[in-house]
């Protein structure tokens, strides 16, 4: 455990190391956190939900980090607004990076001697910084890849694996009922809890991802400015947005290209199309007369198809599992509370951390959210 | 059929009897349209799906109206924007009556002698004139309700049957396979087929409404100051909006009030509650400790109890049943277009217009609207 | 003065006379008002600042209409905020019309036998209700010019005058110092008062307006593509409103037309551009290497030349003369409290009442508006 | 002239130079920008209008930094909106200094060589990096004062120099035909010039500044809550922004604190108040039964009191002097496009570099802006 902590906390420091130091401090979109800031919050939380309670005469690094690096709990205390993060030039980074030596070091020295009963708080613990390990590669692509410079994060950063791409084939999945949710010992989230059966129809999945290759097709075939393909929603999203590509799309000189972590470079039609929003993801389908499948659909089919590159959108929403409830207390408002207006993501991507993926497992976004690594697998029938 | 149409159209230009002719012109917020607006659209329907493509020689009333009445139809043309829909004082009511007259009469005409593939389509057209109706109540509730002068529509018009309310009380449904969809020989919307099994675990449902007096016990217990009741986005909502209680309410001289169609009154603490959005009977939910039914519970335990004053809030997300597909063209984004970022309710209520209501009807709106006569039934395990 | 009185009250009630009830209702704007509100808010300000004051034992027609009808006076009471105007259906037009008749009768009543403190205050209510004469023709004109089918307001209604238009023409004025504001002894607005001398260098202005035809000569050099015309504000302005011609013009196959309130018509090269903006106006004498008068230069001016048909823009922001000092009371927020961010109008213009213009009147409006019947005058040197 | 470039370069520096790095990057309001952009923007200046014009064979820094760093110039090209300076990582601030120190470099060669027909644009240069000078200061004081750490700045920053404050006295100017305009030789710049006779009525001048103890006078009274003394628009502002004191006062334990560059502080009641808006400064005039002075009164009333460490602002718009011509080209655009919707303040502040003041400079701001160091002198008759 306590090598496990050690080794967490030094991947998000890592993550960070080809940054300049001005990088950590912007934040270019609401969506999106400075680098900074999600250095600081994973600290705060150990400080805030493990330290404060559970560590014989801990101080508090500093009185009002706790303010400053609350985030979405609001039972905690006031929060400093998500969209003046970028605003906020102090505490320096070699200050954030002093709060994190400490807090690595007391939490060190607790896990040596831990209370039983905090298992379960470290292992949230673990798996909130590995959730921000992801969002610290999308924040810092968000940061990177709307300068006009196109500063390259890393020349070896591969946003997909060389492996060959599956050829397009479908798996038949037939009628029945499913077991949903995680079954296993290791950890894993309240929302994948409350374990059930779901009747599912027979139905039919893609073993590969829409790739960019076939998304310029649906592009070039007018795809948006079709609005018969598009939720009304997301008809409404294309036009305010003025939306004609996935994110991170340029074309350049006649040329689609795009921005990745390693640089600028062609749009390779070979590769899993990513960044593209739930909307987009919906009328692609409808344009290919498919469907994107449900989360149920996936988990019962995964066993059939390789995973883990790209998180894949469902046509399910973000919903309690039947039987769930809300923990009591501030680490209730983990999951519950973002139950309504979002969708289901499913699988992991290349910027999950390893050990941080499991098919049972529920992301979840907004569905106009385009900075993910996120994918399309098609569903028939 | 004809003399179903005639009721049908007889039904909605009663509704706006009582009103002046100035109320028909208004429309104080986006999500509400004029009453003049209903009677010319729900006339545009006819004319654009049926008589203009079905009547030989049909000639249209006057050119403008298709571009001035088209709602949601992204695919017919061009749309007058939602929101100056209010600004349009030409036609004149009087006009529009004409319009609906000409129209009406085609159509009676049309249907001595129909051509048997146009069933269908008027079928719709019916239910899509009742659903109208529906929302004729609604706006003009929030015309008249946001006026400072609280005029009243009927002095006789009950927001609530005087059956006397049923105590509380749950009703056991045990775990098991359910039907769920339309499986009758009448007219339903294409949302409610794709009938299919749904697993449900065991739950328990209340038989009554959660009532004025229950809601107000949860005002003054703090509901609307305490986040961890809330849905992270609900709390949103309620600090934006500055919600402190169901819409219509007013605190005058220390007592509540509310405005219902007969008028100004006390609020009566054994009628149900309503005009709540899905987030505030959510918050209610979580506050007594239980929880909103999914729609497939909803459905599966409709026998059991009485229902129809209330359209009824549900946990559930509005999505297509398995096997959905959206109809092709124009009519197809009558339904699937919509199936984004709504909640479901479910059951009817008193601005329901007769024969349109069924067990497996399927109501859908954003969950921060008030509007609606909505209700809360609750649910445990 | 009863005579006058009974006049103006009339003339209000005509300008109304050729809508229909609808017409009465909408705000398709913020910076316009519904005609009815003009009616009840002319007829408000008699009750307000007179009859309730000075006639013994007056009876206020509503109780709730001083919250209604109350505009910008902000310590009167509490206001309906200007942008809901249009959403009022209630009071009805034939209520405002009963009001409009109570009101002129009990004042008609009261000036057989008037204090004489009070004269100055009724001088200021026919001047006040004058005043919103104007705005009821330009209200109206955006109400129906906005209106997809341009119904007709007039067909007799003439914009301009058939008098033959002057040709160009510049009058020089010497350098001197002038005297500017009000000396005569009829009624006068004290925004014109605290006369006072003004040195003015020499400067030549142009006898006629600037027409349609060399409007079309700037548009069609490109005057709204080349930000360097342009105030910086202006530029703004143009882009985010996609500003691309005088308001109410509309290109038609290939052809210019303009809403008029006798219907649509072709733009006439020969009558003066009217309904431009500040912004406009400032970017258009820039392209012709002119200049707008100041107000003072107007005034010093204002016997070389013809004015009446048009409002004209100066370059000079409305502020108080020297020496003005606000009256007290609510009557004191007539004028000083709009002393900011706004520009001075000289002139008058079509839709001005008889004996409501001298050479000394002021008008105001921010530089982004376009409603108005405004006008170009040049100036050089 | 070399040597003043070379002190004036350093001084931009030397402002920043008390920063962390981090406190470069952010730009908390949209009227702010970076210390970084800053830097870069004075730079760009020089490079743009005479390196790369008037330096033989001179080869630009980087080819995107034209894009980058420029401003308001719309006819040089395009612009990086200004709303989003703050979330520009790159480039570096250790490569802004390297462009920095290249331009100085060859600037500092070209001034040994000079073409001398250069001169009046490298006076420009130099003054244009002045004005952002102070605005580095401002820029400075609201990115540290909102930032919830409070962090000092200097602690030996003096916002108001400790010279006795002049005990509250008028002086009174007579009635006369006054000069207005820069006479002298040195630099000015165009606004000021168009040298020319202004009449003025005679009117008395205060020779101090309203303190901080007469402005809680004013806060204490309910000058915040009182329509009565405002403009029609400042109402406006205080109720949408929810002003209730200067920028910068904090009521901490009952006591009012200010954020100055030397750290949190108690409001000393003797200091000259700072931080207010055009609107707040009119309210207290208002309230004081005073008014704010025109600029023509300032500049002729100026040599009577001591004037320099506070932004005084006028009753008087921002606009042409008479005769005033925009110079042609993309300087033409320093001034005379910001010549609506401002108001102009007189004098200079503590933020002013020395050499950069005079009794005609012309500065001017959007009258709800509170972020400069400005103050009220008051006038009365």
């Amino acid at each position: 455990m306590q090598q496990q902590f050690i080794v967490v906390r030094q991947h998000t420091e890592n993550i960070c190391r080809p940054l300049e130091l001005e990088d950590y401090v912007v934040q270019p979109v609401a969506d999106a956190s400075p680098p900074k800031w999600h250095l600081a919050h994973t600290t705060w939380f150990w400080e805030e939900f493990i330290l404060s309670k559970y560590a014989n005469g801990y101080k508090r690094f500093h009185p009002r980090y706790a303010f400053l690096f609350n985030s979405y709990y609001d039972s905690v205390g006031e929060r400093v607004l998500r969209l003046h993060r970028g605003n906020m030039s102090r505490p320096t980074v070699a200050e954030i990076m002093e709060y994190r030596a400490y807090v690595t070091e007391k939490m060190t020295h607790l896990l040596t001697d831990m209370p039983p009963e905090v298992q379960g708080l470290i292992d949230i613990g673990i798996n909130h910084e590995q959730q921000h390990q992801e969002l610290l590669y999308t924040d810092i692509k968000y940061i990177l890849g709307h300068n006009p410079l196109f500063p390259v994060y890393d020349t070896n950063f591969a946003e997909q694996s060389t492996a060959p791409v599956p050829t397009e084939a479908f798996v038949h999945i037939p009628e029945g009922l499913y077991t949903i949710g995680y079954t296993g010992k290791a950890f894993s989230f309240d929302n994948e809890h409350a374990v059930h059966q779901q009747h599912l129809g027979a139905f039919s999945i893609s073993t590969g991802l829409v790739t960019n290759g076939e998304y310029l097709e649906f592009m070039n075939a007018g795809g948006y400015d079709n609005p018969l393909l598009w939720h009304s929603d997301g008809w409404s999203w294309v036009k305010e947005k003025q939306v004609i590509s996935p994110l991170y799309w340029h074309k350049i000189d006649g040329q689609w290209h795009r921005y990745s972590l390693s640089g600028l470079e062609f749009v390779n039609p070979e590769h899993p199309v990513t960044h593209i929003s739930f909307y987009e993801a919906a009328a692609f389908a409808e344009w290919r007369g498919m469907r994107l499948p449900t989360e149920y659909e996936w988990e019962a089919a995964s066993e059939r198809f390789t995973w883990g590159q790209r998180w894949e959108h469902t046509n399910s929403a973000y919903l309690p599992y039947p039987g769930y409830r809300k923990p009591p207390g501030a680490v209730g408002e983990y999951n519950g509370k973002f139950m309504i207006n979002q969708m289901v993501l499913r699988g992991a991507s290349v910027a999950t951390p390893e050990l941080h993926s499991r098919k049972t497992y529920r992301n979840f976004f907004h569905p106009g959210l385009q900075w993910q690594f996120n994918g399309i697998r098609l569903c028939k029938k």
